[in-house]
């Protein structure tokens, strides 16, 4: 069950179209049955940003993608679920490869302008009889896209999500609207996640490469399910150059409103992600505080909201904090004073106090029963947030997590089968 | 249900006593009832190697530990389960030394000649009357040690544990016995184990030391169920002084047997902690071959035995092979070439063939639909070996896993209620 994450069927009258932007989609029969599984999204003169997998194991969409972008002019995305073609070697490439000689026929252009997605189980080769005739598909849907048209694409690119993702919004001068996947194998530096997003402002294509690692840093890559960083992940911008001026650099005076609005988009993107994380049944906000670098701050961070015992306390709502302190404790980060650290837990409801339940690295000396039971009822709620001061410096880092149920074992040991 | 491991009640003809180890255990209700949870292991004139968590929580216990060992003889062990006095600050440092007084009363002997040792939940206060009434009840039960009194100290030492952990074996010299306790929190550099085995071998302590911290890099240090190393772990050989010559330095005539001797013993203990890891279904040997350095095969080492998909998929005995190639690319080696990795999988059974499931970084050519029902049938059975090949250098390592099974989730989310 998501935490607290609607499913967008009932809200489609809330997605905005971006002018300039075309979808079609396919059910391909790729891997799932009675389902869109293949999506195009295509465009004309539009910028492009792109951020993806720091995995070792790019998959070869990752590869291919990377290599396109060298080149010049982008026209159209394909992105499949049910495979990810990833650890394919030189064949996955090839297969690839066609798939964009496929499609760049249809749209008259070149194998090049094509970026390929892939999301789907690793060490498969893509099935491109099925890849080439969803395509032909996706190429009769495609239409200027509508409101449906973009939830299509959101369901599309589904695996193990149990919602789609999509967020629409706008500001004075611009739209946008972006879709998600992702609900496992998601960590920090991109998660097993595929996200898009269109706006029609007009910018330069170097400032919104720029742009996108910047939001990619401050969204996806403060969201953590499992620790672990898939093969595949992607993350891109479109902007159709359509609305308002020309922004060349960060001094021009629309560029802070477009950055608001693609944070925001984003951000409910990487939140809807973690609240739809495999067996999630918390969301987590973790804070560090008072750290001696951001990156100190990050790899305790990351400890807590990696550490099993941890997400199994989550699961339970049970105060177990010593399992926090613990996993603080295993960070390693060598000049760490213990006996400075605090640690609050508070509800993410407004106007609640947060309960401090450790002091100077012990326990609070307030923190007895009676605040055990006040804490495990806000650890109960489907949100919570854990705020650890250490104490020790300056900076801080927040990032959001999930716990660790028996669905996310049920779901990731029947995943293949 | 532990993996190939049996309760040594069954076995306890084969436990041998050590001349000149004294032990009684009592139960004194600290956290549970109705079983041993304190227990006292005494001697005289003995040496004494110790080796004790990196975590920064360094529990109370641990760091009075340390600190006696600074000031010269031993006398005797005072452990307990139940609670971990950890992160509880000075005052868990005076509870402990409390008990260590009350105890070096009853022995005729100085407070710092005590080891206290102690398991369980962190945050929480010692139940100090509880402990002192146990340490009155134990010097009662407190005689040479025989085969029972050997496997109650192991029982009584045992938390979320389903099997006590004990072995015994000898060579023509020397005679060992040793017990320890873990199932979660088990992470290479201490896992939340307590380890303690005994020799009759005379050996000079600052070598006895120097042996310890050997063996435990080479046993405990290489084994991982969670990742999560605890507050309070600590590893103990006792070296009783009684015979042969002293061994004053490595190369002494009898160090050899000593070595191989205690290091069967305590790579058998710590196996048997990963076969009984909390929920664990299956027993994972992972080999990193072709590594650049020892540390790189650790990392990567780590990266696939940490992961929580790999560790569904062993569960799920499914050759999801993918999730071990991503674990692989997200280990933090940047030098990593993907293009030669090769991975087997094999039985753990003597005089099988392992499979080659990846050549040089992709689905191996031979590899079909034929030879995946075979790795799923090695997969499924309670023991297999992954063999990763990195092929780029000559460093290897070998580290042992468990599985992340239902049984995990439930024993941490119902472990404190």
């Amino acid at each position: 069950m998501p935490v607290n994450l609607q499913n967008p069927t009932t809200q489609v009258s809330e997605i905005l179209p971006i002018s300039g932007i075309n979808i079609g989609v396919a059910a391909a029969e790729i891997k799932y049955q009675n389902r869109y599984d293949l999506c195009l999204i295509t465009f004309d003169n539009a910028s492009i940003g792109a951020v993806f997998t720091q995995n070792h194991f790019k998959a070869a969409p990752v590869q291919v993608c990377q290599q396109h972008l060298t080149k010049g002019k982008i026209s159209g995305l394909l992105i499949n679920s049910g495979c990810a073609n990833a650890a394919t070697g030189e064949e996955g490439i090839k297969d690839t490869l066609l798939t964009c000689k496929k499609l760049a026929k249809l749209l008259n252009c070149q194998a090049e302008q094509i970026l390929p997605f892939s999301t789907g189980v690793i060490l498969e080769r893509l099935p491109i009889d099925k890849v080439n005739s969803g395509i032909d598909k996706a190429i009769d849907d495609l239409q200027s896209a509508s409101q449906q048209s973009w939830l299509n694409a959101a369901k599309a690119i589904m695996t193990t999500d149990t919602v789609a993702k999509i967020y629409s919004d706008r500001n004075d001068i611009y739209t946008a609207t972006g879709i998600a996947k992702g609900s496992g194998m998601i960590h920090p530096n991109m998660a097993t996640m595929l996200s898009f997003i269109a706006t029609d402002a007009k910018v330069n294509p170097e400032l919104l490469q720029e742009l996108t690692r910047e939001i990619a840093n401050e969204t996806f890559n403060q969201i953590t399910v499992d620790g672990d960083t898939s093969t595949n992940d992607s993350f891109v911008i479109i902007a159709t150059n359509q609305v308002g001026d020309l922004i060349t650099s960060k001094e021009h005076p629309d560029y802070s409103e477009l950055h608001k609005l693609l944070l925001k988009i984003t951000n409910s993107l990487a939140q809807s992600i973690i609240r739809d994380g495999e067996g999630a049944t918390k969301l987590v906000t973790i804070k560090i505080l008072g750290a001696k670098s951001t990156k100190d701050a990050k790899i305790i961070a990351d400890s807590v909201a990696l550490s099993p015992l941890v997400k199994t306390a989550f699961f339970a709502g049970d105060p177990n904090l010593g399992r926090i302190l613990a996993a603080i404790g295993n960070a390693k980060i060598w000049d760490l004073e213990i006996e400075k650290i605090s640690l609050a837990i508070g509800s993410s409801q407004a106007n609640t106090k947060n309960i401090i339940v450790v002091e100077k690295g012990a326990r609070a000396a307030n923190y007895h029963q009676k605040s055990e039971i006040e804490v495990q009822k806000i650890m109960q709620a489907p949100e919570f947030i854990l705020e650890i001061n250490l104490n020790q410096g300056e900076a801080q880092t927040t990032i959001y997590t999930c716990d660790l149920s028996y669905d996310y074992v049920k779901i990731n040991s029947d995943y293949r089968s």
